[in-house]
């Protein structure tokens, strides 16, 4: 295995684990390139690396976005394509792929300014999607997401070089504290956890089901939830949460009647584009992680969000 | 199949499933029969199903009873036992059944008057123990439980008669939102959901660790969850949920690194002792059933108290 000795975040290697501060800001360039979040709230997104903006969107327009995944998540021409993940042992669409090029609400919701401004802002450049993915997670039956940091996997099967992207959750239905909602450690976002295990080719075909590298390992997030507690995000639908790319999180099962779902969009800096993945791995699906497409996001006009 | 036309729970038989209105009481006698809850505290249990008495126990206490259960769990004498139940996939000890009987300081809990009378007053009669148990959900892979009554189980697998027994989960570690709390669906305990599906022998080793038979449908899980909500328990170590053995009630999994364990007894009425199990399944073993062991409890004096 060849490794390279500039890369600050190692990960996967035939080393143990480890913790790795991090190098890079998490408010970029002071929060000054856009403006959208206040002075406080970046600083509630500096320490927390995360923060939950509720109602950013009203009920109607949860609501059509909604039903939006729930045509999809029944239409063949979308459920029989690759981007659409089915529950281990089921045939329920867990998660779908690539939902801002699938959909044109979808895609509009990419570019609405409520998410494009706070994603400028705190990355201090101009952004493109490397992912997006609504998530279903049905009542009943939905299954957990262990803990994990999301850079820690775009950096290794990604090649994505620098902390400089974030993610955002739009929540489309209500999350209350029995459906299984986002846990995120405060604070966790400054520190990068290194995983033991290396990574098979083609993992990620495993990986979107059950995830078994890229694991924190138990003394780490011990250390990271003593330090900095656990954040349950509920809230009604439309309220939606930004955080971090190595901020840690995950969700337990949910066997309450009321399924979850969300619409996640990852934003990513055009100054922080993909390199090769790490140990020759061989590069994701572009609609998991884009890297032929890159298209810099324009804000919807005003005109444009009231249709 | 044979089926006593006089039962008015079945379940698990070759009809489907069926929402039967509960016959008996919730609180028994009119909670004359001792002095232990308020008549506030004894309406909202008939209305639920259950009461949490916070800090019921000291910290202290709840201390020195995780203690006795820690110890439990790691002695081979009590490990390599029946009683001692184990994770799906793992050696580690999830559950200790007959633990009242398995230790000296919990036998001394089931007798306690902070428990004992709520029970007695509740039933409104002398009681015993049914079953008692020690779950350990383990931090990072603790398991979920999925949705059940406890008397739907014990009817047809014990041939316990009537819903005249409760439960009372002493926690002994904090239970927050993120730990796998016990979530209950109040007003649930005047509904009793037969299930379908009919039982295989021996059901009972498997059922401890991933249960099959005697799970509630989907749509009836729904009506009973619009009706009532879902309440989830958090609270500090010492604290107490009292619950009727018809109350639906199951917990998500624990992937935060905080342990959950809790001490669990199961009170029965002396005037509802077991019948025969049903459909000539043979009975389960005394330690998770008490059939042959039936002793009156009698509250332990004040002096034994405070040892």
């Amino acid at each position: 295995m060849e490794i390279s000795m500039s890369d600050p975040y190692v990960s996967r290697t035939d080393r143990s684990a480890a913790i790795i501060s991090r190098r890079e800001p998490v408010v970029y360039g002071e929060g000054q390139y856009a403006q959208a979040l206040s002075a406080t709230q970046l600083a509630d997104y500096q320490r927390d690396g995360f923060i939950v903006l509720e109602d950013l969107f009203d009920a109607q327009e949860a609501d059509a976005l909604l039903n939006e995944i729930r045509s999809m998540s029944s239409d063949p021409a979308v459920t029989r394509r690759d981007e659409a993940i089915r529950e281990p042992g089921s045939d329920a669409v867990r998660s779908i792929f690539r939902v801002h090029e699938l959909n044109a609400r979808i895609a509009g919701l990419a570019r609405d300014p409520r998410l494009l401004h706070v994603a400028r802002q705190i990355l201090g450049s101009e952004v493109y999607i490397h992912q997006s993915r609504a998530n279903m997670k049905p009542g009943f039956k939905g299954k957990e997401f262990y803990w994990h940091s999301d850079f820690e996997t775009w950096h290794v099967e990604d090649g994505m070089p620098a902390m400089r992207a974030l993610s955002c959750s739009v929540l489309l239905t209500d999350n209350n504290e029995c459906n299984g909602p986002l846990m995120l450690i405060p604070g966790s976002q400054s520190q990068f956890i290194s995983c033991q295990g290396q990574t098979p080719d083609e993992n990620f075909k495993e990986s979107l089901r059950k995830q078994e590298y890229g694991v924190p390992d138990a003394i780490s997030l011990q250390l990271l939830a003593e330090n900095g507690g656990i954040r349950t995000v509920t809230g009604k639908a439309g309220s939606v949460v930004f955080f971090d790319c190595n901020t840690m999180h995950g969700s337990t099962g949910n066997i309450s009647p009321w399924p979850r779902a969300n619409v996640f969009m990852v934003y990513n800096s055009m100054e922080n584009t993909l390199n090769p993945p790490k140990y020759g791995l061989a590069p994701r699906p572009d609609y998991i992680a884009a890297r032929e497409r890159i298209e810099m996001l324009e804000p919807l006009e005003a005109a444009a969000l009231s249709t």
